[in-house]
């Protein structure tokens, strides 16, 4: 089996969950047939959206030290459990020696797969994510539209996201991320991407209900894949 | 803040509750205040009780690589998610330049702290921790008695780490190990440590109810004061 190389800390409850769901996905019976990972938990790269913004540091260095130290490792691919961190997905190729899975463009692929008519999709993301064209450019490609919620509705789903996931303050009412479905739903659209791998936790967190794709869920299943090569 | 390398894949579940733990104990408002953690879920690791009772090799060759992959790889120092895997603390130590935070005493100086007139806990654990003296050795030094199940109740343990949690067998009836608990009851021992890490697992999976210490959240606690020193 192939090992598999896990930028984290992006943040670093994503990184956790993507590796509990890379183990529960795994069909082992004992300790020895699971699929070996190195994780790199670095709490030293810089905000993503806040470079993406122009307004802070670029992440890129501290990512690409993460992707060396896993490569020296031993990791034979890598994967990255942050979405808005994929805009600088090109950049990243070429300072290392060894793949990486690009998470968005196996996002793609994976709804298509479920669903080959779909034409529109929604999407939760930050505001990183959403100026930096990070899932258009990709779902373009596969002649999928991206839709957003409105800019108030943006907002409300970066407060989510930073104050209430990152920063832990989970005392939250969800009724604002229902409305934000409900609007989708109004206008026929009820497939959402959770863009950005603290939703998940979030969604479950509230037991928020919807027609929800999850990329770190996505990523994970092709890891395991990609390790049985 | 100090890195903290984790020697993981004992099991990837276990390694993963560490983790989640350690992250969700940390007092941390954005990514970038959270510990930097790196992980080598190291699933080459042999079976540590099949070697303690000198029926299969030893997992200290592969527990060194990890470990000396974790202290290349710039961790500060070490914590190893596995009561059982402290039989080969001593060997660990002598191998590698960096610490290694011992579970077995962290959860003896955490259980004295709390409850200092402490002289009898139970101890659930594997067969190798039992009959290795894992933790017979340091909380004799502690003054601290350990009481182990009957034989019979031992191997229901051994079935729930390893048929239930290890491999995914989750139809499980917990009826077996809510008597063990009642077993000791009756000679006045209510205070029991989940000495294995898939325990607390099973314990919440299960939602069994117990006096229960278990030594991955204490040893997420202690990481997390050594990693601020």
């Amino acid at each position: 089996m192939k090992k598999i190389g896990i930028i984290g800390g992006m943040g670093p409850l994503a990184t956790a969950d993507l590796f509990t769901k890379i183990i529960k996905a795994s069909d082992a019976k004992c300790d020895n047939e699971h699929i070996p990972i190195i994780i790199d938990n670095n709490t030293k790269i810089p905000d993503r959206t806040v470079a993406i913004l122009g307004i802070g540091e670029s992440p890129l260095e501290e990512i690409i030290i993460s992707a060396k130290t896993l490569e020296k490792s031993g990791a034979d691919f890598l994967i990255m459990p942050c979405n808005t961190a994929h805009y600088f997905y090109n950049d990243l190729t070429k300072a290392i020696n060894i793949p990486i899975l690009n998470m968005i463009e196996e996002t793609a692929k994976f709804i298509l797969k479920k669903n080959p008519d779909i034409k529109k999709i929604a999407l939760f993301s930050t505001t990183g994510t959403l100026k930096g064209n990070v899932y258009q450019n990709i779902f373009n490609k596969y002649d999928i539209e991206i839709v957003f919620p409105e800019e108030s509705e943006n907002l409300e789903l970066m407060n989510l996201i930073y104050n209430v996931i990152k920063n832990g303050e989970l005392n939250y009412n969800p009724k604002k991320i229902i409305n934000i479905i409900k609007n989708f739903k109004k206008k026929n659209i009820d497939n959402i991407i959770l863009g950005c791998t603290e939703l998940p936790i979030a969604i479950n967190l509230f037991k928020i209900k919807g027609n929800f794709y999850d990329p770190n869920e996505i990523l994970a299943l092709s890891a395991i894949e990609k390790a049985k090569d």
